[in-house]
């Protein structure tokens, strides 16, 4: 790392520095300058002095401390060259097949699950999306059917042949969920929930981790490292749009994530173009962007009826509107050099 | 709530909405214009019928769906035109008195919590704050003394009669927290961690809310509502700064959010300029504008030793700097006709 | 238009926005409801009344004021249901061919230029990109070799059948930049330069308006919408980025805008991956992103020896980088039923 | 400067980063890491070296450059540690006494100009503002009365002894403005305007610059010194709201931008409350907030009408509500240790 001094700081506050950089397993070198001073200090393992980091900030005649490593590990790029593949009870995410998880935002009964989850398996999806445990901004709104919810999607994944992936909230309950899911989805309100990233790392069901609405590349790096560090490698990164300025869509999906992750990290990416917009009409634009930039996976919200559906209803696509998508998303697979199963009903 | 249709659309669609609208309890008046027509609807309970106005966006020929009330309801000012007083053990915040709350980002020793507590004490801060379970973006950060902290903290306030807010993050860990602590904080990470929300909702012990990092002022709002809806009406809400472009500062402290949500709510409001900005140096400035603008009470990093501090060492007043500022403060606040105590140290 | 009325309002609040919606030529339909009235205006040309909508937020009992019609008429795709197409010197923009622009950031020299022309035409690109008048955050940057590069780009246009997209700041140079340009460019620092819009719309040289680092898609359309009122309608309207919290990139490359943009207005869409990225490794993959969302154009940096590059290097492509990501950009424009040519080079 | 290299680079990469730093004059000391190596760079002027810096970013094997002394001069408070006073005609800004500016958004009429202009000169403001030629985001909005205005400003000024300050848009303009004008306001939009920057830097007019809607504060120091540069030392930096997710107000107002701004520049700064939040019912607390974190001159729109103004009339203060504010914020500026006008009206 690099400690910058400031103007004129006293030659004791560089040595002090230096001093406490050489405790902690740095090489040190002070470069005095006419204008500035820095300290130059390598060798020590960043992402385990984290705090230490912060410490310095503090020192007398400190301006800044500039980190020169990642401060993250087990997820690094660095760490394993080849590209990781998330095993999903059989199904692979981040192979050269872009795998496509669909279903609906909410699981509000048995037959639109059902109808729902076998039109979705007859267009070549591997996983179910389908949410028993809803966050939702106001207490007004309906919370989800819970354990009925997940006993639905259950039966719908063995009916139709389709892995489950589905939210958890609690830390409480990520055993429970995990009984019933093939994936532990812990959405973008819930990156920096640390009591439940600790929890699904204690898991082995693999996780789909969603990057918070304000969250930097490295800070879901961060939040993965937590789940990796627990144990739980079988981690997949998700994009689904950020919180700008811009108001006219719902969030501001940013598909430059895509090559940034990775790029930073050896983990499969998924995009959520139906969360990342919110509106309908832009998610096939978005989901062929996605592939085309190299996502590995797409999550996408379909409804039988999106104009009853009990949440997210201007964002879901029809049934039609996902047979009519997939076939274009096949051709941009194959335009990139991948796959894309499209089913029989396509 | 207002219906806007788009262009052209079917008359059928107009008169779907509009008996949607009826069936939910409101009285309707479709417009029709050459251009566009709109469906106008009031007299319903917007609050309640919030997850029907999002399926309304998903009809046939909708082209928007506009609130014209507030979608909450316990925490709004419409509700209580009074201002709430939330009393903490007999310290009240929300009435005359700016109330200083202050103590260290994390608790480290006895010895650090003691004299940080004696000198705040003596400069006439009321309430102490610590953390003991810290949130940390990096998992090879301190996370925390945890239940050992608590003892610290309870200890302190008992030897000089502070009252005690430290953040809990787990929702197990609820009742716990709140055996030790007069406050329950909810930290900026988990403004929307639902569970955590419900739990302290079940709680009769009083809650600072912390925005979000991200968080409009109507979803900080609804995070309330639900502590609220929860029975729990002891919340106090915490400006602590927002997530911009800006990079030299940690976050932008929104001054702002003090008239704001003091016109929004009758919930007292607090400001965290330690957060707010990760500068020791802007911290007395932004304390001295949040008082200017109405705030209830600021709560305040101070540490004996900032650079030896495990956590937010930077952004720490020094003891000496507390007591240099508390004066400045309450000539702020004699200045907006309320008062401050400054303690016998100052 | 829809004006939300406080609730409690006076009545005679209520007669005075009718009466003067009235006289705006709106037809009028006050709803009186329990908890709050509304006020709903048809029939009047709400773009052309902009400035009585902000003067009616001002009125006694007015809580707040809805548009729901769009404040931009001539660049609105209402107005015009077909695509339009921008005639540059006989290449059309806005049809089935994807047209690549591409060159270098700035114009250093008559050499770089005619390499970089050579290998750009060689690979398709039918526009050449440079700049003369730069833009420059610091006043010790380099600001561009003005006419002197203007001439280089007319020659090298010349030379290799290109036609010229350049910049131009300065309302005073607008006639002498096109006396040389094919496109006059308005960078996304001037996106709101008034003055400037207003020269460019009194040309006849065809527009490539960039939006700027924190515009709306509406103030972009609005800014367009002052070109096209000026008698210029030869609009291209550019996504190039916009500043988010992200500092891992320059910016955050909106690649919903594209969808977005096309559905709103009839006029052609642009992306330039270099600007929205600042990295060249991400600019292939954004690129290809960006033809699968349906851009119907790219505009690209490449330098022949980035690391030479008097601006900008880091996102300049080199000139292989070019010739490599063509042939993969035409596979993504085939495969959503469009065109683009690639050259004898590639 | 510090040059990280990326890991595993070729020692030659290494070599050239560095001969090229001290062909520019630095002196250079390489170390070679483990994991990584650096290239620390001392003693060349780094804000006449911007491109080269950005240049190497392009240069093989590196990863990072990093800025260690700040890119602007003459207006770095390192440059001139005493603080700058700007004289506007006899007033000074900068001093002692927190000034006020105050009139309406735009100038409408004379009558409404002289209404105004005699309310705030009899509370003590000293400076009239006043639009002629407003930036507004629509065409069809009013674009203010041009050298009409001008002369209606500069009436007003004599008869009550007030200066003036007035947007210029134009660097065509700047002659003619700085003809009728005190003090030459540059817009938040053309905060990047570089040729407008350049003319009003050699006009010997002082300057009150408005930091852009998304400029960081180095992004306005930079825009400072394009000014300085030029040979106008006159400058005032005037923080006006930024642009965040936040829609509840027009935009954020960083009061925090007042602390820093004076800790790196020795220019005075202004506060704009009324265009910083848009809403009149926050003007008063956030003027009481800059004048407590250090404002040295706020910025108020006034009109004797609001609800008739042509712009911006939701967020300028009554007259009344003018007069009824200046005493809160004298008492303010008195807690803070500085003196305000009050006049014999208040």
């Amino acid at each position: 790392m690099i400690v910058v001094m400031r103007p004129g700081c006293a030659q004791k506050d560089v040595a002090h520095v230096s001093e406490e950089l050489e405790r902690h397993g740095y090489t040190v070198k002070p470069i005095i300058g006419v204008e500035k001073s820095i300290v130059c200090a390598v060798g020590g393992e960043e992402h385990k002095n984290i705090d230490f980091l912060e410490q310095l900030r503090a020192f007398d005649g400190v301006e800044d401390v500039l980190l020169i490593t990642k401060p993250y590990k087990f997820v690094a790029r660095e760490t394993r060259p080849e590209r990781s593949v998330v095993n999903v009870g059989g199904v692979l995410v981040g192979g050269n097949e872009v795998v496509m998880m669909a279903g609906p935002c909410t699981v509000e009964s048995e037959e639109q699950v059902m109808e729902t989850a076998a039109a979705v398996a007859g267009a070549g999806a591997k996983i179910l999306r389908g949410g028993a445990f809803k966050p939702s901004t106001s207490p007004y709104s309906f919370q989800g059917m819970g354990k009925t919810g997940l006993e639905i999607l259950r039966e719908a994944g063995r009916r139709y042949d389709l892995r489950v992936v589905t939210e958890v909230m609690d830390p409480r309950k990520v055993e429970m969920v995990a009984a019933y899911a093939d994936v532990l989805q812990v959405g973008a309100r819930n990156m920096q929930n640390y009591d439940l990233l600790r929890e699904v790392g204690q898991s082995r069901t693999p996780v789909l981790l969603k990057r918070g609405l304000s969250a930097k590349y490295e800070e879901l790096l961060l939040a993965a490292e937590y789940i990796a560090t627990g144990g739980n490698e079988a981690i997949m990164l998700c994009e689904r749009g950020i919180r700008t300025f811009e108001t006219h869509t719902r969030n501001t999906l940013d598909i430059g994530a895509v090559p940034v992750l990775r790029g930073l990290s050896h983990l499969p990416v998924v995009v959520d173009p139906s969360q990342g917009t919110g509106k309908r009409d832009l998610v096939s634009a978005l989901s062929m962007a996605a592939v085309a930039a190299g996502a590995d996976s797409l999550i996408i919200e379909v409804h039988p009826n999106p104009d009853a559906a009990l949440k997210d209803g201007p964002q879901s696509l029809t049934i039609q509107g996902y047979l009519d998508m997939v076939p274009n998303l096949a051709r941009i697979a194959e335009a990139v050099g991948r796959t894309m199963a499209v089913g029989s009903l396509v």
